[in-house]
This record gives structure tokens, sequence and C-alpha cells, in this order.
């Protein structure tokens, strides 16, 4: 037996394999995802495991390390959260989600921080050893919102599309603050004096790490783009790149201590518009997979180390600083919330609305990175009391607060996501509405989001388009994309249907056609044929059909050298073929 | 900067996005890779790469570490071949590999290892001190085949598939071979006397090396199948489970010193069939195409590493020793497949020719596996000696016989794979002469394959199914299975070319039906459709159709409780899409 020899990859293994079975396990019993969050499970697991390993071992098991969860478990997940990022509503709410995750995240460090550094003045619970710079240190760890914790917990509770952005967005994007306001603290601690000087520069850092992080996120993500030109004779290949390229934007940012999560989310959502375009079909299902794969592994990984971390003898207990922590930690998100909300709302007409409001402030939860950074800490006599503080901090927020959100969702009646994707008059419309509100924005010269969105528009057709996809002729209406989408899912259907030879099986084809265009792996229960009658279904397709053939021609049609035809619809019918038999 | 921090995953990532991007370099010169194998140029891109190094660092450049070798980048390469190896082939020539991959590998060991001893006692050549088990040693880890060298290069001369499998299972199977002569002559060095017990004790070990690596092998891969079983609810993690149970076979194998490249076959040749029954579509695209992603890079990255390890001042250079190396590998080989085809062409009808023969012996390169074991033997005053034969029968192969066994093949007129895959026709041909043999085999109380086979299928159904797979009713006939599929890639092709509506197409469809069934991922150009006349494919889908379903209906009638039925035709139609409906 030579288990030296193998150890390190037979553990990993082992682990994810523990992981992976884990997940299986909960899905056996419907009844238990439903009422317990997954992450719940899963620490309760870690814990079990953990107290294993203590009760044979005799001594603590072995703590989550800080490099393993920041350079291989969180980039997955970040990944995986910026390549699917809904990127229209997250880009409606930028400046609401800049706010919460900026002055909010300061506002909750400098707020815990200062109130903890109070209580520490009580000579009955004997911290006054604690000093304010250690204070402000541990509220710039415990401060920040954990996207794996809410995106684990707001996965499951399907609230609206606005809300969940709002609660994601923050946490993502307070990467940048927790950065530099971590360090700066860490710094200042070790250093002998602190000058107003370094304060200001402080303040210009997180300018450089936040902006660098897109900066780096987006030079990764554009040469990737560039690289799939290319990748024509080698499909096989081709999902790597996306992997590869959005790995070394995280590494290179966090190499140069800028934001590694914020590069890694401006990489994938530079590339994906453009890599999806280049690679084929197959590599695409591949690339999507596997990143739902690897995050809903390194997410599971997480849970359980968290829950194994917990045991053992790193804690120094004491009640008052660890109650007041949770407590402080729920009343400045609270008050930062309401602040916030009442100035966005003030420049919004769609408002924030104040369940909307509490379900932002119960949704802050806490979660692996505070606990890895409290590791990180240099080593000093009250370590201890930090360690257990965030401990607690954590499982408070994600047992008590991630269990009792469903109900309070419930309860409060919030608005919750559509269920179906919008129909296809509806994105009509919006997308109609978007090229009128830019008109008006240009022509009364407000540089709103609408004129900022058509300038940016206007530049990705005319240059980066021509530079990053491999086939650029004639930009395809989205329109046709998704017709063209639908159309494969509907044959697809139709095979496994049996009914390819036997008859067009229009309703299944039109009910798919006008209530969906969603992206999800299993789309299956779509029982809308039978409430619409074949007839009118039969006239809609022919209108349709008419109308995808008119905005196709009609385009060229424009040209001032040419004159719009008036062709026989057979001979249409005939020149759609042509034009497709020539695309493949 | 902090480089230090991410020193590790930059530089994997970075070595790997190299990797990728010299292969899309060559596929972009499209001459380059038809006149040269990829391994010739990446090993050349790795010479360069070493030159460098050395050059920058005025140091040799790091050597290819073995255990990442073995541990990292063997197993990946050898999951793919198993996974998509043509079982009936193999199992076919199945005595044949053995015997090569067997007395083959121990015939070119000893050959080798005692004609260098002959060398070594010319007084001219100063090589007195190199002991008879020295060569023994060096000869056991020269002798064996590589199978990522065949692989690279066997996959672009496309030989007949006889020839492909018998070069290529020779080079899998005989790592059972190589491990224990390998152990058993490093051992040896280290004792003081060698009892003939031990020798003895070799031969018995290599039966429990090579069968101990199928078992482990069968149990993990049958343990993969089943928890496929419980993945309904959680599609997104099984592709996950194909790769850990198969890896943890290898590290398993490797723990107890079993033949880790025979267990991991084992295991993606006994999962294979079940897993692919029991995960989804998009799980099963997302399995094959990482594995051919991840074998191909792991192939790119072992050639790449194996030129720049070559650079450097491992070296001593012995002109004798290295040449009669050259020359006695050469030699060895060609005898030793010269006699075994002897005894194996007595016992078979289908005969290995003596083109055949001499592509066999030329095929037979040297790779990546030689060149790990030989830094892992133990130091000694000769080491670099044996390093330097080593590189150089590796380059020697790799380079003069990689490159010229294209124009070989093509002078001889070896026969060529078929480019077609074999027509229904044909394929219910086989099955049917399967049947038959199997019948007579039994009759005469001849336990041959055939034998074997049909009682190995009666099991699988009778038990294994029924434990391994999710859905287990009636088995579907993969005949049937054959239609669907064919049926499936219509469909997407029809949604491509937007004639879903118009017509049924028949032409393309059973082109499609009648003359490929292969798995590739990219076959676009079947232009078939033009030689076939519209009426007769017409007649023959009917007919296809009618025996289908016949075949279908006829499964069940020869139940001694049922009659068989005779429905109209139309009620046929309906029962079909009432089967298949319910199937979904």
């Amino acid at each position: 037996l030579d288990y030296q020899h193998v150890q390190v990859p037979f553990e990993i293994t082992l682990w994810i394999m523990l992981a992976s079975l884990a997940k299986i396990g909960f899905h056996l019993y419907n009844k238990l995802p439903s009422v317990v969050p997954e992450s719940c499970l899963l620490i309760f697991v870690g814990l079990i495991m953990g107290g294993i390993i203590y009760g044979l071992n005799d001594r603590s098991p072995p703590v989550m390390d800080s490099d393993i969860f920041f350079l291989y478990l969180l980039p997955p997940i970040v990944l995986d959260a910026g390549y699917f990022m809904p990127s229209r509503p997250f880009f409606e709410n930028i400046g609401t989600i800049l706010l919460y995750a900026v002055v909010g995240t300061v506002w909750n460090v400098f707020g815990i921080g200062f109130s903890l550094y109070g209580i520490c003045q009580v000579k009955a619970f004997r911290l006054q050893d604690v000093s304010l710079l250690h204070n402000l240190l541990f509220g710039s760890l415990i401060a920040a919102v954990d996207p794996v914790a809410v995106l684990a917990v707001f996965e499951e509770i399907h609230v609206n599309e606005k809300l969940h952005i709002l609660v994601f967005g923050e946490s993502l994007l307070n990467d940048a603050v927790t950065v530099v306001l971590y360090k700066l603290f860490r710094s200042f601690c070790e250093m002998p004096t602190i000058k107003s000087v370094d304060i200001f520069a402080g303040v210009g850092k997180f300018f450089v790490v936040g902006l660098g992080g897109v900066l780096v996120g987006l030079s990764f993500g554009f040469t990737a783009a560039f690289t799939t030109r290319f990748t024509k004779d080698i499909r096989v290949i081709e999902p790597l790149f996306v992997f590869l390229y959005s790995y070394l934007s995280y590494l290179t940012a966090e190499m140069f201590h800028l934001s590694g999560i914020v590069a890694i989310i401006s990489c994938a959502m530079g590339m994906k518009r453009y890599v999806e375009a280049n690679i084929s079909l197959k590599s695409h299902t591949t690339v999507k997979y596997f990143m739902k794969m690897w995050s809903s592994v390194s997410d599971t990984l997480i849970f359980i180390f968290l829950g194994v971390s917990t045991i053992g003898e790193n804690h120094e207990w004491n009640w008052p600083y660890i109650c007041f922590t949770v407590i402080f930690c729920l009343i400045w998100r609270a008050l930062g919330v309401l602040v916030l909300t009442f100035f966005v709302n003030r420049f919004h007409v769609n408002t924030i609305t104040s369940k909307d409001q509490f379900i932002i402030a119960y949704g802050g939860l806490r979660g692996a990175i505070c606990f890895s950074l409290v590791f990180l800490l240099p080593d000093f006599h009250r370590k201890k009391l930090f360690i257990a503080a965030t401990t607690v901090v954590i499982l408070f927020t994600v047992f008590i607060q991630g269990m009792t959100i469903r109900p309070l969702v419930d309860l409060l009646a919030v608005k919750r996501k559509m269920e179906s994707a919008p129909t296809v008059g509806e994105q009509i419309h919006i997308r109609f509405l978007d090229h009128l509100l830019a008109g008006i924005e240009d022509i009364s010269g407000h540089w709103g989001q609408y004129y900022w969105k058509d300038k940016l528009e206007y530049f990705n057709s005319k240059y980066l388009q021509k530079i990053l996809l491999r086939e650029y002729d004639q930009p395809k209406s989205s329109i046709v994309l998704l017709y063209e989408k639908l159309e494969r899912k509907h044959a697809m259907e139709l095979a496994q249907a049996g009914q390819l030879g036997h008859s067009p099986a229009q309703p299944s084809f039109l009910s798919a056609f006008l209530c969906s265009s969603s992206d999800r792996t299993v789309i299956r229960d779509q029982k809308l044929e039978d409430t619409l009658n074949p007839a009118v279904l039969d006239n809609i397709q022919e209108i349709l059909a008419r109308n995808l053939y008119r905005i196709r021609r009609m385009g060229p049609a424009y040209n001032r050298h040419t004159l719009p035809g008036d062709s026989e619809p057979a001979e249409q019918a005939k020149e759609i073929l042509i034009l497709r038999h020539k695309s493949l």
C-alpha cells in the first residue's frame, strides 16, 4: 500500500465525491430541500464530518485554507455568476447597486467598527485591550455581504428580478470595497503612526482596485473572444479558452492587488456574446454545463468546509462581544438600507417598496469570504475571539435568516419572479421603447442610460463585432435568432415524439414560440397547447412567418440604390430557403 | 505585485494556455499538420521553450515531474481512450492483443536487456560497469510501446480498424507487464542476493497486477453506473461522477501497486453503456466533449514537456550504447511481431498480412511513460546514460518513425479505415451472424468468443441492467435507438435549414439513415442525396418503417401467453406514437 504517493489527488477527489453524494442524498427526499436551504444542510454535514475527525484525532480538524478558497473554490462560482448574469436588470440598476455596494459597505464597516469599540469600553466585558483599529479591521471583514451565501439562498426563493439583482449585485461589487478597507486597516494595525495622507491614499486606492479590476477583466474577455475566432478547426478545445482566460483575469487581478471578483465578472460579461457567436453549439452546451457543474461543486465544498472548520479549539468565547456583533450587523445593515433607499427612491420613478427594503436588509447573508479573511488576519492575542464572532455571525445569517427568509417572503407577499419569459410581442415593444427613449435622451441632451446604451451598441456593431466575431456579415436580428432557436428546440421535440414524418404539429411549436425563450436546461412541462385553438394558432403562425420574412427583406430595401421588390409568395419561400442554405 | 501568492495556478494556467495556442497555431496553416505529426511539432515547440529557459537561467530547465505525469496528465488520456474504445474489434482481437502485450513485451525486455549486456562486455566501449540487472531494468522501461505516442500518430493515418486496435490495445495493456517487470528489477537491483522464489513471485505478481486492475476498474465502473441512477433531480453534476469514479479507480489501483491504466480502461468500458442510458443527452454531450478536451490538452502538455525536458545537462553521451539501444529496440520488436504473428495466424482464419505486421512493428513508438520511468530510477552512476538513451529512442521513434509511417502506409497500400460506417443492413447481418455463431458454438461445445459474448449479454440483461439502469422496462433494441438518434440528427439539420414546415425532406434523412451512424461531432458533408432516386428512397423508407415496427411488436409476441396481433397500418402508426409519447 502506497498512500503517500496518491494522497493529494485522492483526498481532493474524495472530498468532491462526498460533496456530490451529499447533494444527491438531499434530493432523494424531495421535502427536505423545500424547507431547509441546501447551504444549511451542507454546513450540517460539515459539522458532523468535523465532529468525527475531531473525535478520532483528538485535535482540531483542518480549517479551510484561505488560499484554497480564494484561488480554487471562489473563481468558479463568480465566473458562473458573471456569465449567467441577466445583463439588462443589472445595468438598469447599476447606480443603486453601486450605492449599496460602496456607500452601504463603508457605512456598515464604520458603523459596526465604532459601535463595537464602544462596547469594548464597558469595563465589565473585559474587552478594553481591543483597539479601535482592530475593531474597524473586524468590521471591514464582517460587513461585506457574501455572494456565495446570497446566491445559495436567493436561487431557491425566486423573488422578483430587481430585488434579486440588487442583493446579488451588491454582494459581488462590494468586493472592491472590502479588499481596500481590509488591507488598509491591516496595514494601519502594523504601522506605528497613521498620517492623513494614508487615509486619502485609501480612498484613491478604491477607484484603482475597482476600475483596475474592470479593465483587467474586459481586456482578458476581449482577448478570449478574439482567440475563439480561430478555433474553427479544433472545436474540441473551444470551451477551454472560456475557462482559461477568465481564470487568468482573476489571478492577474489578485496578483496586482486588484479586485479579482470584479475582474472575473467583467471578463465573463464582456466575452459572453462574442464567444457564444463564435463557438459551436456543442461547445457552448459544454461551457454552460461545465460552468454550472463546477460552481455547484465549489459551492457545496465551501459550505461543507465551513461546517468542518467550525469544530475545534480555534475559538475564544466572549458573550457580550459576540452577541453585540450579531446585533450590530443586523441594525447597521437595516439602517443603511433605509437611508440609502430613501435617496434612491427620490430619483427613481420605479421605487423600492418597504417590503423590498426589508428583504434587502434581511438578505444580507455573510459567508465563506469573511471566514477566510478572518483566518488571514495577522496573529494577535484576540484573533480567536474574532474567529468565534465571525463563525457565529455566519451560522446565524445562514441558518436563522436563510431558513426564515422564505416564509417571510411568503408572508409579506413580496413580488415574485414571473414564471414565463416575456412574449415576442413584449420583447418587440421593449426594443421599440429603448430606441424611443435613446432618441428622446439624445434630443433633450440628457445623458441617461438609454443614451449610453445606444452609443455602446453603435460602437459594438461598428468596431468590436468586426474584430471579435468570426463570421461577421449582416448581424442577425435577435428575433431571427430567437426564431431559429425555437425551431431547433421544436425539431428536437418532434424527433423525440417520433412525429417528424407525420404532421407538422404546429400547436406545440407555436406555444413554444409565443410564450417561452428562456435558456434553462430543463423546460419540458409547458402545457399550453391545450388552451389555444389550433385555428387561431395557424393564423398567428402565418402572420408571423410573413412578418419575419418582411423584416429580413425590408432591411436592405431601405438602401438608396435598390428598390423594394415585390416577388410572389412562392418565390419568397424559395428565397428564404436559399438564404438559409447559404448560411449553413 | 504579489506573484508568490498566485504562482502555482498562474503557471499551470499559462502552460495550458501555451499548449492550446500552439494547437490553434498549427491548424491555422492547413498544410503543416498533414506532413508533420502534431506530436513532433509540439516536441519542437518544447525544445524551443526549453532552449529559451536554458539560455535565460543558465541552468537546466525543470524536467517533467514523474508524479505530475502519472497522477494528472496520463489519466485523462487513458480515460478518453477507454471510453471511446471500439469494443467490438477490441474483444474480437483480445487474444492477439494480450499475446503482443504480455509475451511480446517480455520478449522485448529480455531481448533488449541481454543484448545490451552483450554490448557492455566489449571493452572498447567502456561500459563494463553496467550490470546485467541494470540492463534488464533499462530494457523493462524502454521496451513498452507508449499509448500516448501511438494514439497521436495513429489517429492521423487512419489505418484499418483491426491494425489500429492491435497496436493501440497492446500499448494500453502492456502497462501491467511494464509495472511488474520495472518494479521487480528495481527491487532486485537493491537486493543483495536474488532467490528463485522471487522470480516466481514476479510471475504470480503479473496476474495480480493485471487482474487486480480489471477488478478495481470494474467495481468502480459499476458503482458509477449505479450512482447515476439517482441523479435525475440534479442533472448538472452528472458528468462529474464519470470523471470522479474513473479517476478514483486509477488512484486506487496505483495505491495498491496494481496497473492504473488497466483499471481506468476497465472502469470506462464497464460504465459506458449504463451511464449513457442513465444521464441526460446534454450531460452526455458534456462528458464526451470534456473528455476529448481534457485528453487533448494533456496530450499537448506531455509532448511540450517532453521537448522542454530534453534540453539541459541531464545526459551522459555514449555513442555505442545509445546507437545499439535504438537498433535493438527496432530488431527485437520486429522479430517479436514476426514470431508471435506466425503463431496467431495458425489459429485464425482472418490472418494478419505481412504489410500489417510491418506496420505493427514500425508503429511501436516510445513516449512519455519511458521518460517518466527513467527519471524515477534510483540514483546510480549511470542514470544519466540511461536518460540520454531513453531520450534518443523517444525522439527517434516519434520523429523518424512517426513522420515516415504515413508515406509508408501510402506506399504499401495498407488497408485503410472504411470512411463510412456500416449500413443498417450490414449491422442487421452482423447481429444475425453473432446469434448464429453463438448457437453453433453452444451446440458444438466450443466455448469461443461468441459463446461467452452471448452468456455475458444474457447476464447483463438479466441482472446488471436491472440494478444499474434507472428506467429499466423493455430494453430498447439497438436498431430502434439508432433510428431515434438519426431522427434527432435529421430534425436538427431540418431546423438549421429552415425546412421544418415546408417538406419532409426525405432524401437527406434517408441518406443519413442508410449510410451513417458514426458518433463524430463534425459530419456535415454527406452529399449522397443527389445520387439516390427519391422514389426508390420513398419505397425503402416505407419498408424500413414497416419492419422497424414489426421488430418491436414481434418481440413480446414470441411469448407463450400472447398471440401475435394483426392490426391495421393506421392503427400501427397510432400505437407507435402512443408508445413514444409514453417514453417521453
